[in-house]
This record gives C-alpha cells, structure tokens and sequence, in this order.
C-alpha cells in the first residue's frame, strides 16, 4: 500500500521531505548541456538527454535523504516526445534507486477517459493478445478533482489493485488559488474544504497501518490557516505540501500540515534543491560541477530545518 | 487568430462539429493491428504505430468534413512514450491536412508550471543557445480552472502571443460533474457560473471579427439546460461541447449552446465516429476495411443532426 511504503521511508529516512524534479534545461550545469549538444543533433533530443543526466545525479545524490520525488510532468512535456522519454526514464531510475515516484500530473477527465489516465501512470495498458505493459508505472500521482468523483474513481480503482497512492489538489500554493477554492457556499464551507471532505471520505476503507490512507491532498505551504483547518478535516489524508522553498512557504507553513506526532504530511522543494549549487547560501562551497552535492546538501537542509518546525509544532 | 479560423472552418464547411481522436487500441480494425503487431517486437510500439495508422485514415476521411480534429492525451499517454509520439504524429498530420487541433489536455498547474504547459502544447521551447522548437504545436487545447487566474495567465499569453485557443472547463458532460461545479455559492450562484464569468472575462479584449474570443468554455451536451444558461452568461466565449453521441448527449441539448446565428459553438464526437465501423446503424454497409469510410458516413451524419437540431433551435 502506497501511504505505508511512503510513511515507512519518511520514518527510515526520518525526513517527511521530497525533491521534486522539475528541471529546467536551464537549470543544468552548461558543461553537461554542452557535451549533449555536441552528442545530439536535435536540439530538444539534446535536452532531454542532459536533463536526464541531471535527474540521475540529483537521484543518486539524495537516495539516501529523502523517501521519494516528486517529478513535474509539465517540465517534461515541455521538450516534447524526447522529454516524455526522459520522464519514463527518470522515474524508472528513481524506482531502482528505492525512490517512491509521485508523479506530479494533476490529471482529470471524465470517467473512461480518468481511466486512461490512472492505468498509463498507475496501472497497465491492454495491447491486445492478453499482452498489457505499464506504461510509466510510477507510486503515486496528483490528480484534479474539478470533475467530481466519477473522474477519480479510476484513479481509486488502480490504486486498490496496484497499491498506488493519489493525492487530489485541495488548496494549491499559488496567489490566485483562492478564486475558485476559497469561494464561500451556501452553507458557509469554502469549496476547498467541501473538497477535502470528499477527498478524506474517498480514503475510507483505504487506510494502511498507520491510520492513513493512500488518497491524499495537496496543501500549499503558503497558506498555513488553511493547512491547520485542513489537517482536522482530512483524518485520513496524507498532505502533500508544495511551495516549500522558491515558492515562498516557510518550514512553520508547511508545520501546519503535520499531526502530532510528526506524521501527516510530506513537504515539496524542487527549484532550491535542484538549482542549489547556484544559490547564494552555497556560494563558494559549491561549483557547477557539483550540482548533485549541492542538491544533498540543501536537501539535509531542509529535513533538519522541517523537522525542527515540526518538533516546535508539536 | 484561432477563433476566427475556427469559425472560418465551421462556416467553410457548413459544420459546427468535429471528431474527437480518443483511439483505444481496440478500435482499430484487426488487419491493422495484427499487420503491426508483426512489423514491431516491442507491443507497445506496435499499438502505437496502429493507432497512428488509424488516426490518419480517419483525419483524411474527414478533413473535408469537418473543421478541426480534438485528440484526447489520455488516449495517447496510455501507450507510454511510443504513444506520445503517435500523439505528435498525430497533430502534425491534422494540421497537414489542413485541420485545426485542439488537444484535449486538461492541463492545470501554478504559474510558472503552467507555463510549462503552455509552451509545450501552444508556444516554443528555449532550448539553449538562442535556439527554440515546438514540442506539440496544437491550435488550442482544454484546460482546468480550479487554480485561479495565474494558472490561466500564462496559457492566455501564448493565445495571444501564437494566435492560439483555449476551451475552459465550465461545466462539464460526466454524471457527477455537479459534485463541485454545482455547488451553490453564498450569493446564490452555482460554481459553474462564477468560473463561466471569469472565463468569459478573460476574453475580453481577446474579440475576433465574429465578436468571439480565442477563450472558450467547455460545456458538456448531457446538460442542455445548463447550457442554456451558460450561453448568455459566456458572451464572448465559444463554447467547446463533449459528450454528444456515445456519451448520451442529444442533437437537442448541443443545440442550447448554440447563439441565434448559429455560431458560438463546436459540437465534438469521438467514439461514434471512431467506431462507427462496427456500429449497427452501418452494419452490412461498412466493414473492418472501411473504417474511415465509416468514420467519414457517421461525421456526415452528425454534421446534418445538429445542423438540423440548431435550425431548429433558432
């Protein structure tokens, strides 16, 4: 069962923190661009490839800190067909390494077509003659709920037969997620919360050992209020809590989320981790080469830094 | 402007309809499939190359029918990377044709993220060195609103920067769609006609020379009163409509989202087309063989349906 597999590496790890791979070409050291640029004719062949590169040595390098990452699908995308394949590629390495994958795609669709969605990133495809293969096969994956529940229950399904793990977007990190989620209804609840009840009634019967379940929500870390209100309505809901980091969220915000012992909550940096060995707190210490150091390092930053949000939370 | 050269299309063609390329390998004739299941060793690739092989016969079968041609990601997600490639592939040949191609995403992220998706599917690549390419290069694609404003903002620049489209999720066709976009706010409108306000918001200034913007709206057919409603509400907005034919929406319920003129929307059917070689209506006139044959039959027949259902309607 996925919240298991993901409670048990953050208890191992005693890290409730993830990496999120969002790599920008940008991001990546120009010595490694270079040398796949000289390699590939193909521009965006060229990119996906240094990309990867760059993936792999953040993956090595934070193994041992961090229980999963959290790879953007959009930043995948974004080098078309090549970046695709370096995003199965990514995931695979990531799984062999013992990294849990939560595959940030914040899909959503209607029913059968949901259920195109939930078998390519958490279940197998039929490819005729009794043959099925899994497609990108990663633990979990973010999902949208604006379609209501006959657009998740796809997702339900597979991680049931699968022992995948879901975490629907509740309350997102961005300045206007307050347009549509926190609009107020009739009955005085403000939408997110009607969703997060929802989201917590779809984890029922879908705990694991620890009293949590592997449907889960996302809680920005910008909006700390929110995460604490939230953390009461979803009992069973693992938080994943984004914009941590360059986006702005504090350890404190991101504490919100957690219970009290500590558990609760999984907490997203991405952009500061993987662009560390540029940052001025690394300054000297870290060159361009050693961008898999610097990414460790600021790794163990932030465990030691949330951890010690949450002992003061608690 | 791609609302101007949708409508260009839909008044060319007479037909306010397009076809949804939603390709489960299952729908693909036996002869194709068997043909490249021997061609390829790896069956993920063979599916692929099947489902290509059919896209292209359906998009050159219909491409003096109808407007524009709408694949669904999902569809092409499903068979991993060699499936993403038939995606692009598949809007290429489209757009060769001489068809519009709105790729049905759903994409939905924060800011910078959304960008992401946004150059991916209507914009270019950096891709270092000054230089740049296009990953999918769609006319227009679907989005999901439940991020707010600046998860919007960067899909907005690229319609106005690329000449591209957008088709906002409104209200959408699937039985528990009301589950969060009915929901009644504290002023008394329902979700669904706060987020058609500031869809149709993001239009303006956005006008073409029919008076509708390149920001539409997707508004389900299964809801013909809602539609209804929405059409007014949604005054600069085309409206994009799902679920008519296998999905159970009628001719009728499109109809209502239709203006006086018989403008304002774009009615999409995706498996009775797809399928309509092995439907009843075309039993012992179509056969495995004939599949775009059949395909290009049920189009026609579904451009007269709704022709018939808006002359009706106004």
């Amino acid at each position: 069962m996925f919240v298991d597999r993901l409670i048990n590496g953050i208890i191992e790890k005693k890290n409730p923190s993830v990496v999120g791979l969002d790599t920008l070409l940008d991001y990546v050291p120009r010595s490694i661009r270079d040398r796949h640029a000289a390699l590939h004719a193909d521009p965006a062949k060229a990119a996906a490839e240094a990309i990867f590169e760059f993936n792999a040595g953040i993956i090595d390098a934070v193994r041992d800190v961090v229980p999963a990452v959290k790879p953007q699908l959009a930043y995948f995308e974004l080098y078309g067909v090549h970046g695709v394949e370096c995003f199965a590629r990514t995931v695979a390495r990531a799984r062999e390494k013992g990294l849990l994958v939560i595959a940030d795609a914040k899909r959503n669709d209607i029913g059968s077509t949901a259920a195109a969605y939930a078998d390519a990133y958490l279940g197998e495809t039929a490819l005729g003659g009794g043959e099925s293969a899994r497609a990108f096969d990663a633990d979990a994956m973010t999902v949208n709920p604006y379609l209501g529940a006959d657009g998740i229950e796809p997702f339900l399904k597979n991680c049931d037969k699968f022992g995948k793990g879901l975490f629907v977007l509740v309350k997102t990190s961005n300045p206007s997620s307050g347009q549509f989620q926190d609009l107020e209804l009739k009955n005085g609840q403000k939408v997110y919360e009607h969703v997060a009840e929802l989201v917590d009634e779809w984890g029922d019967g879908r705990q694991g050992e620890y009293g949590y379940a592997s449907v889960g929500a996302v809680v920005g870390a910008t909006y700390p209020e929110q995460a604490k209100a939230l953390r009461k309505i979803l009992k069973r809901a693992y938080i994943l809590v984004p914009g941590f980091g360059a986006q702005g969220g504090s350890a404190e915000g991101a504490a919100a989320a957690f219970d009290e012992s500590g558990l609760g909550a999984v907490v997203n940096a991405s952009r500061s981790v993987l662009t560390a060995w540029r940052h001025e707190r690394w300054e000297g210490k870290y060159g361009e080469d050693d961008f898999a150091e610097a990414a460790r390092a600021e790794a163990l930053r932030m465990k030691s830094e949330i951890n010690g949000a949450i002992g003061a939370n608690s």
